[in-house]
Parts: structure tokens; C-alpha cells; sequence
């Protein structure tokens, strides 16, 4: 069987001129970055602007498993299968980061005849956003120290500098460090944190921010420190937003490559799906919605933590009307939610079949709360038995949701071609009535409570004293009313992993709140989250080569 | 007056295949970077590899002062001139560090009339060589502390990691800081630095290789720790050369963009020029000569240290043979040697000119001992008198150089065709004998000494005991037959930077020796050397803006 690397790099692309013309964008719009990747030029957007959008798709899936759902792939393939159609469907996606590139994962594009391309650039550099994104957190990082070194005149706290340095890499001795040691031309002795870029708030700003304008005043409102008197000091104040600006000029600009078969893709932006929303930046979603029929996008981890971002963050903040919702299983991963060990899964076993469906019909549930109608696909796998597969579609289409397998990861476009014929027969017969879970102008505590009942299914939630001294905190500063970014595991609709399925009369306990006030939500923090990874025994690092013949091997 | 970035601004830039076309190169051998942006293909080279090379020029200066000599200014100017006389000429520059970019300078392509554009993408990001270098510098320590953390099968000693993690700021508190505090899952505490992404090893290999296989080989040698029993760990042990090689396959590749009147410029690499060798990549100067008629190239700092390892150390490696140096200076500098304040630089002075230009005078002997042809060019100042600028000219004739006035920063390419005409004239009529300094298999000790010596006119060397004692070391390991790589401060010829002028009777301290073994020189430290620079109080970063049509400013 060949490797994703394998099998994209025997694909002959299609220069990206090409691509583009497929939606209607003429070259002078594209900012070539070699033949296969592009910006879209700013001109693009004032021309389309005042067009009307096409249907809006979010891919999301149920709760992780070790088994894995292929979210990405899905939405890859959806893109392919539209154009066998004769759709015209643009997919818009996050960058991948080098960190988990040379961590575990090894590469993250989609997978098999589902990926986008040139998957060697996507995983490394691509076109340099994640670059500029670390280059203008930590030139505001340097700018603080420095006002801390030339007199402080902003009164900053060293105790209270919460802006952190990034990089994007997993080095786990980065988290807990001591800066400014040595003589005292060599700055101030303080604690300081690195977090992988994009757990940097700029990596949320630039996927919410609508234009230049935009992110230069969310990127002046982060709060870097607080003063001795408890206040808040921002980027502005440092004087630093133009030059963050600066920095930021191209990577703001959505970019295109292509999937296998030569369809269009944006990738654009990452942010962590933890401490922020986890979705592609709202310019590039935006842009695909003027100039594609069918928009096909994704959010992080499962529908509990991605979509409920997706809605109550991204689509709320940039006025998007989501048309339908994918939610991307694997008979593997409900048995598994079921209680089978992960080597039992390819064994039929109905039974726990049964049993471990309640976590897909919890997030069935949940869609339907925004309003968004909602098609289940599975990702076949050779091992899933005819039994298994009825069950799952019999279920779907008892609760009202279209159903279809999806081989994408197999055949390409073509194993998505009866998943998309049940999309668009949803988009044309059932009516989106999408509404946020929530309003905004609810307190910090109902809003939490709010997403962890009607969401995660909690019966409580209760709040560690410092996270409840900081909403109070928050509402005094003027705070409150901004969407909540949940941090959670990924694994449970609970917040202890542990808990498989669909869990009940848990509490949901908060241990830590703050504001991303440039992104624009407060951030609330269930368990302890990791914003800087760590590197296995063997990272994926040591099988990434260069060839003699000049071709990338080991991405995977 | 016109800022630089205005003047960039208003230039009319000419597609980069346009440009590329002069030096009769097809468009299939770009790689594409926006419309004034290209890499070079690596198929390119093996077309053109067996031509005759053109003539290499080496442009230099005598020792920096706060006047300012403009070597870079100077070095466009020529590009720009070599045109107008209906040569084919390309220069090979540097690529700026966004580290000073946001400190002091705001910028470095140039000045006035004869600058390197787009300025602000080469000031910014470029085409992402620096970052790349920057992850795969970071790459590898990451792999380090997670290979001691894992278990430390190599047996790495904590105390003796030499390799740094770097970033491509401004930011002095990270010179000194401890890394992996915390708990035992957040790596194993140790001392750890920042340096400056220009003073990574990693960027003067980018430089030095001629290939991908070089690259590789290099990168595998270079020591990243020494063990308990104090032999070398290479990089290479810690299995991390081909992912390192993959995140550098495209910035090894030399970068192509225009002067403002339209003639090719190649700008690949940026090592430091004190640590390092400060020239530009091997591979762009090696494609320059086999395109163009006339390459101008330049190096770091004055002729004592940029003109020495450009001779000593990238020359004698690369096998490269320069037919003329180009030695720039300015009255105002010449009379600032010759005691004049730096408010006085304006008023007519002949005596301290004839008491500075002493300093030129020994650059000009120096030259002479590399055995290729000198022509001496005067930036010319509206403040300077015609007596001044006559007594100049005698001055270097007298010494067999050829002499003229340039005045490219005000008039472009058209300032310059005297100064091009002297040097086809020296190139035409003055052979070029050039031979390295030194013997490579002289000890590290005769080599030292020869070049302080002959270059700076020591009268002695003396050695801290370290040091001394890691010459023993590394000659022992058998890292003694490699040039030197002096690091020395930059405004005088000895290691006292208030001796200016030609200074006589004193004594070289070495206090540090130390081995880059992938880049092949061992670095020899006089005095005290800031690998990670810090921001002044009003950083250039204050001034620089994105302005509401979309425009950088505040570069300059």
C-alpha cells in the first residue's frame, strides 16, 4: 500500500492559474508562490464582495478515538466528489503545524486519494504564515521586555505578564523557562512560557480578522501584562501593532493549492482548536463562499468543542450562515466508544456497536440545537461488516439525518460521490435555521453553563476559586460579553478522557479563565491544557530525509 | 529628501522573469515568489555549470564608522552602472535580518537611488530563508532536550550543550535563561541561549554548501554537545540532519530580484559577520558567474574582517577566484579617523584627513597581500571640498589603485559609470594573482597570528588560558586544518574599537576558541561578542505601520 507521500507526490498538479480559474479568479488576483500555490490578491475580495454566497458545509465529526475518524480526508474528498458532480465546490481548510509534523503525526493534509497538494509544502513551510505569526508574537514579546528594561514607564507588573513567546516546534523545555538572566544589560530577571504558534492569540486574530483594519485593532487591544494596579496594558500601548501589522500584510491573505484531482482548496490559518476556535480564517471562508456554489470547511477535534466554536465563535463574529453540517464517523470508533479494546475493532460486534452510538447520537443532538440540518457519512473501513453498516444508517435516518458512506480515503471524488448527492439533497430540503447556542450578552457563568449542559451534557459545573476571582475580574474590566472559548479534552464530552460514549450527571469543573480580548473571547479552561508539545521517544523528525534524488521522504 | 522606502515605493518594478531574461534565464527555471520575487531552479545550475565564470568583484570598506560608508549603496550602484555601460552584470547580496530591521536600522537594501527591491519583503520575510533556517536551527534543539529527556542514551553532558536555540529578533533577555523548569515531563532543566537566527551555524553552512549532499554532510558534522567523556555529539548522532534538510531544501536555493533600474540582483544568506564569515551564499555567487560577465559581491564589516574570510574562508573553500576589491570610504569617515568629531565632519579638514586616511592606506597593503588589483571609490557628500576629494585621488593613485568618485545613493546607476569604468579598466589591465592568506595546515595558533599580523598589524597575540587550553582540545580532535574565522570588534583594526586610524604596537587576546565543524572554520573570539543584540528605547519597530491603502512604512 503506498504512503500519503507517495501517493501525492506521484500526482501530476495542475498549475495553480488553472485551479484558480475554475472559480473564476483571474491571475492578476493570485500572488504565485512557485506554480502550486497562491494569495489571493486583496483587489479579489472588493471585487466579489457584494455577491451572493453560495451553501456553507461544516465537516466535524464525533469525539476522537485512537481509531480515527478522517475528518480532513472527508472534506478533502467532499471537494474531489463535487466536482465529478460538475459542482463548482472550493474546500476551505487550516495549515498544518511543523510541530506535530515532526512529532507524531508526520504530516497532516488529508490522506490516501483525499489530500491536498503539494502536501511536502503544506506540512513544511507553505507560504510563510505560521512564520509571520511567530515573528510578530515575539517581536511584541521583545518590545515588552525591552519597555520593562528601558524604565517600565507603563508600570508593567513582571508578576503579571501573561503575553507568552512562541515557536513552532514541540520542545517541551520551553514551557517553564527564566529569561533575563546575566548582567543587567541583559534585561529583566522574570518566569516566561513558549506555546506553539498556533496557540498564539495573533493565530485567532488573523482567522476572525475581516480585513488589515481588523486585525491591526484586535492586535492593539491584546492584553500583554497587568499594571501594578491590576489594569490592563495592551500591544498598543507598546507601540506595536504597526509593526505586528507589518509583518502580517501577506499572511492575512487567503492562499490556494489544489486536492489530487485538481479541485480548488484554501488553506489558510490554524488556530489551536483548544484555547482558540480551530477553524480557517473567516477571509478565506468568506472568499470560497463568493465565488464557489459549495463551501466545504472544518473545525477542530469533535463536534462538542469544534462546531460549537464554529457556530457560537467564528459564525457568529463574522455574520456566516452555516447551510448543513457533516458529521464524519467510523463504525471502528463508535465500537470503540462501545468498549472494544483497539485491537478488537475489526471483529463484527453489534452489541457494542449499539452501545458506543450514543456518543454519535449526543452530537446529532447538539447540531440540531443550532438549528443546522445535519448528514451522517462513516468512513468505511474493509473490516466494517454489511450489519454494522445498516445499524449506523438505519440510526442516522431515524433521526432524521441523510446518511451515506464515504471511500474517499480509497477512491478519491469518486467514493464521495453518493455522500455528496445526500448533502445537496439535504441543502435543498431542508432549511438552515442557524442560531448561536447563546447570547452574548449573558453573563460569563451562564454562558459556560449554558455550552456544558446543553452541549457536553454536564448535570454542574462548578469553579476553582482563582478561575471564579477571574470572571469576576473580567466582568468588572468590561469583559463579559464575548463568546466563550471552551478548553477541553477532545476525547470525552466530559472533561476527564476517560469517559467514553455519552456520560451523564458529570460536573464540569473550571480551572482557569482569561481573555484573548484582540480575538475577541474569554477563554475557560476545564483540566489542564497543553499550549507547548512534547516530542516522543522517536519523532517522526528522524525518518524525514531529502533524497539524492531531491525529493522529501517521511512526511506522512 | 525622499525616505528609501519612498523611493522604493515609486519605483516601477519589471517582472522577475523579465529581469531573469537579462542573464538569459528561462522561465521554467524560476520558482516564483509574487511578480518580483524568484528562486532559482537547482536544474539551472547543471545547464550552466561548466561555463567560464565572468569576473568576480569583491566590494569593501575601510572600518566602519558612525559616518557611514555605504557598501551596500555602493555595491547596487555598480549593478546599476554595469548596465548603463552595456555590461551584463548581476550582484550578490546579503538578505537583511529582521532582527536590526526592528531595532536601529529599519532596513538594509541599500540607499537613495541604488536599492535592492521589493525593499519591503526583503526586509520582512522574504522568501522565508531565514525562517527556515530558524526552524531547523530550533528543530535540532528540540531533538537534543528530547534526547535527554528520553533517556540521554548518547550520554550528553548538561553542562557542555553547545548548540543554541536562535530567532531572527532583537530580544536581549534571551542571551541567558534556563529551560525545563516545571515538572519531570517538561525536559531536564539546564542553561540555555537565544541567539540571533544569523549567528546560527546552520546559516553559514546554507552559505558554504554547494549542494544539497554538501548541505547535508555539513549539517551532520556540526557538534551540538560534548559527552561526559568530552567527545563531540554531532547533530548527525541525534538523527535530526534529514529533517533539518528537508525544512532548507528551498532556502538553499539563491533568491532573485531587481535594482531599481531593473538589473539582477541575487540576495541568498546573511551569515553574521563576526562569528561567521558574512558573505552571501556560495551558490549564488558561483550562478552569478556563470551568467553574468560581472558579479559584485560584497562582505561584511571592513576589509580586516569582511575582505579576510571572503579570501580566507569562502574563497579558498568554494574555490572561487576574485579579480578586483572595490574599497569604499568616505571623507567624512577618513577625517573621523583622523580625530575629527562627529559633528565637525562637515567642515573642510585636511590634516585630519591626511591623519585618517592611514586607516585606507593599510587597507590598501592588505588587499595587496591577496594578491588582486584594488580600485578605491569615495562615497561622495555635498559637505566634501574639492581639495579633499584631490588629495583622496592622489592618495590611491599613488598606491597603484585605481580611484573614482561615486555617487550612486543620489543619482543611481548614472553616479557610478566612472567608478565602472575604473574597474573594467583595473580588470582589464591588472591581473588577479590571488592566493589565501595562509597555509591551512599551519597550526590554529601560526594561523591566528598570521592574520593578526598581516591584516590588523598586531604586534603580538596573547590567549586566555580557555582558550588556549580548546586550541589543545580541538587540535587534538583533529579540527585544526580549517581556516579561522576571526571575531573582532568592527571599528578598528585591533581589538579596541576607540583605536582608530592605522594603529600601531599592540596586542591581539584571544579569550574564546571554539569549533563550527559543519560550516569548517574555528572561531577565534577577541573581546567580547553580543550574538543575540537588544532593541534601543525607541525601536525602529515603533515607527513601522501598514497604512490604511495597504502600504508599509517606517522602513528605511
Amino acid at each position: 500500500m503506498k504512503s500519503d507521500i507517495e501517493i501525492a507526490q506521484e500526482a501530476e498538479l495542475i498549475h495553480i492559474r488553472e485551479v484558480a480559474k475554475q472559480l473564476g479568479i483571474a491571475e492578476d488576483d493570485l500572488e504565485l508562490y512557485g506554480k502550486y500555490k497562491a494569495k489571493i490578491s486583496d483587489e479579489l475580495w472588493e471585487q466579489v464582495k457584494d455577491r451572493e454566497d453560495g451553501k456553507l458545509v461544516l465537516v466535524t465529526a464525533i469525539n476522537p478515538t485512537p481509531a480515527g475518524e478522517g475528518k480532513t480526508t472527508t472534506s478533502v474528498g467532499i471537494g474531489q466528489a463535487m466536482a465529478k458532480l460538475g459542482k463548482k465546490a472550493a474546500i476551505a481548510l487550516r495549515e498544518p503545524s511543523l510541530g506535530p509534523c515532526f512529532g507524531i503525526k508526520g504530516g497532516a493534509a488529508g490522506g490516501g486519494y483525499a489530500q491536498v497538494v503539494p502536501m511536502e509544502d503544506l506540512n513544511l513551510h507553505f507560504t510563510g504564515d505560521f512564520h509571520a505569526i511567530t515573528s510578530a508574537n515575539n517581536l511584541l514579546a521583545a518590545m515588552l521586555d525591552n519597555h520593562i528594561k528601558q524604565g517600565n514607564k507603563l508600570v508593567i507588573d513582571t508578576n503579571q505578564v501573561v503575553w507568552k513567546r512562541c515557536m513552532d516546534m514541540n520542545d517541551r523545555v520551553l514551557r517553564n523557562i527564566v529569561v533575563g538572566l546575566g548582567r543587567p544589560v541583559d534585561g529583566v530577571v522574570r518566569e516566561d512560557h513558549f506555546i506553539i504558534s498556533v496557540a498564539s492569540e495573533i493565530m485567532a486574530i488573523l482567522c476572525l480578522a475581516d480585513n488589515m483594519k481588523d486585525l491591526k485593532d484586535r492586535l492593539g487591544r491584546m492584553i500583554v501584562a497587568y499594571n501594578y494596579e491590576g489594569k490592563p496594558v495592551t500591544a498598543s500601548e507598546l507601540n506595536a501593532v504597526g509593526a505586528m501589522a507589518a509583518l502580517l500584510k501577506d499572511a492575512i491573505k487567503p492562499n490556494m493549492v489544489q486536492t489530487l484531482e485538481h479541485t480548488p482548496a484554501f488553506v489558510h490559518g490554524g488556530p489551536f482548536a483548544n484555547i482558540a476556535h480551530g477553524c480557517n480564517s473567516v477571509r478565506a471562508t468568506k472568499t470560497a463562499l463568493k465565488l464557489a456554489d459549495y463551501t466545504i470547511t472544518e473545525a477542530g477535534f469533535g463536534a462538542d468543542l469544534g462546531a460549537e466554536k464554529f457556530f457560537d465563535i467564528k459564525c457568529r463574529m463574522a455574520g456566516l450562515k452555516p447551510d448543513a453540517v457533516v458529521l464524519v464517523a467510523t463504525v471502528r470508533a463508535l465500537k470503540y466508544n462501545g468498549g472494544v479494546p483497539k485491537d478488537k475493532l475489526s471483529e463484527e460486534n453489534l452489541d457494542a456497536l449499539k452501545k458506543g452510538i450514543v456518543n454519535l447520537e449526543k452530537h446529532i443532538e447538539n447540531v440540531a440545537k443550532f438549528g443546522v440540518p445535519c448528514v451522517v457519512t462513516l468512513n468505511r473501513f474493509v473490516t466494517d461488516s454489511d450489519a454494522e453498516l445498516e445499524y449506523v444508517k438505519n440510526f442516522c435516518e431515524e433521526r432524521n439525518c441523510d446518511f451515506a458512506l464515504s471511500e474517499v480515503w480509497e477512491k478519491g471524488g469518486e467514493g464521495g460521490v453518493e455522500l455528496c448527492k445526500k448533502i445537496i439533497n439535504t441543502l435543498e430540503t431542508k432549511e438552515s435555521h442557524f442560531k448561536p447556542l447563546y447570547d452574548i450578552n449573558l453573563s460569563i457563568r451562564e454562558k459556560i453553563e449554558t455550552i456544558a449542559k446543553e452541549i457536553y451534557g454536564a448535570a454542574s459545573v462548578t469553579y476553582d476559586a482563582a478561575a471564579a476571582k477571574s470572571i469576576d475580574r473580567l466582568e468588572e474590566l468590561g469583559y463579559g460579553n464575548t463568546p466563550i472559548c471552551m478548553a477541553k479534552n477532545q476525547y470525552s464530552l466530559s472533561d476527564d478522557a476517560k469517559k467514553l460514549g455519552r456520560p451523564e450527571n458529570f460536573n464540569i469543573n473550571i480551572r482557569e479563565v482569561y481573555v484573548s480580548a484582540g480575538a475577541g473571547f474569554v477563554v475557560a479552561i476545564t483540566g489542564t491544557v497543553m499550549t507547548m508539545p512534547g516530542l516522543p521517544l522517536h519523532p517522526a523528525a528522524e525518518r524525514i530525509d531529502v533524497n539524492d534524488d531531491g525529493v522529501i521522504i517521511g512526511l506522512s
